[in-house]
């Protein structure tokens, strides 16, 4: 990543984190050891043990160089400017994405072993902070438009849609090894959106301005 | 569970359970290893492998008990009419009594394992099932009274709430150790109910209509 590192030092890492992103997605953390990565490298013990010398910081490099990568293609395209409209581009890309790479395995498999693995205050928590920040300027977003209720935290929102992503990312590998990931980002969306989305002002339903009242408490509550 | 094995035999079951559901709680799966819940029991080796023979079986068993026991407690008491108040109510005490209560991290904690851990068709993935058409009735229930959407899926619904549930509890331990869990909860609260709940059908915002009806047809595409 430093730009006085040797241009071929960069590329044999790069190689290595290449490989073995493709055996984590393939067979989880707990399926592959060490000595299986550096032989999916093709590289020698010296040249491999040079780069990463344990399976978790080789873990750690592969999540986070699939999730920039799944992040850059998913902003690759135009996005509509309705932030109903991102929201729902962005999710059903994401899994279509996954279902045509399965190198991106590494994001969904891998991760789920990382979030149950790792300790608060590890490397691995602030990776987080990639999806959650564009999560958030999505909902800020949505809320200058007026699309998106201006009554919303935006960074609360942003961790709610996080945790259900994660939730279903790992119900999904548990339910069906990932195949019905596109139908659960399908069903996730149209609750997602009626929660995201403004309503009039008026309405007929007796409990909703009490619940938005209690909603908008809340939000207050949630500490910096 | 069937009334003809011994009681004294039952009550020593329901012993290892609970001594291992404590120490699952506390170390989660990896943390623990079968001598651990040998000691744990403080029953001879015979007689513990009598009942259990497996880490993964009595991770099973300690899961389901303690399952169970979180959700008998959560309608131990008499819950509101109006089904958004259930939905609050619910994930309210679902939070406090997991804070108050440490071997209900065998819910959350040895769950999060549980879910990476087991394979499509375990026995495992059926558990879900309790989780699952408890939130449908609830859906279902605010449906009945006109409080929630009536184009939602019961059941498409049910799966992303308890999607957003597992991700919450798996991220509340990943940040914060669980503590933040009652914090995470209020959270999805306030953008859940917003997505559940009934909106008025002449609306000024312009998105609205149109979601709804992409909404509409995804839903009826959810396969049975």
């Amino acid at each position: 990543m430093t730009s006085n590192r040797q241009p071929r030092a960069e590329a044999t890492r790069a190689h290595i984190v290449a490989t073995a992103a493709l055996a984590f997605a393939e067979r989880g953390y707990e399926g592959v050891s060490l000595n299986d990565l550096v032989a999916a490298s093709a590289l020698s013990k010296g040249a491999f043990y040079f780069h990463f010398a344990s399976k978790e910081d080789l873990a750690l490099a592969a999540f986070r160089a699939k999730q920039e990568e799944l992040v850059s293609r998913l902003l690759a395209n135009e996005l509509p400017e309705s932030a109903s409209e991102q929201v729902e581009a962005l999710l059903r890309r994401r899994a279509r994405l996954i279902r045509e790479d399965p190198s991106f395995g590494c994001v969904t498999r891998l991760g789920s072993e990382l979030n149950v693995r790792s300790a608060p205050g590890s490397a691995y928590v602030g990776f987080q902070e990639l999806a959650l920040s564009l999560i958030a300027d999505i909902v800020r977003h949505g809320q200058a438009r007026r699309e998106f209720r201006a009554d919303l935290d935006a960074e609360a929102a942003a961790r709610v849609i996080f945790a259900a992503i994660v939730g279903i990312d790992v119900l999904s590998l548990l339910s069906s090894g990932g195949k019905d990931l596109e139908e659960r980002s399908d069903e996730l969306i149209e609750l997602l959106l009626a929660g995201l989305q403004s309503r009039a002002e008026t309405s007929n339903v007796p409990t909703q301005g009490k619940e938005r009242d209690h909603g908008a408490r809340r939000t207050t509550r949630v500490p910096r």
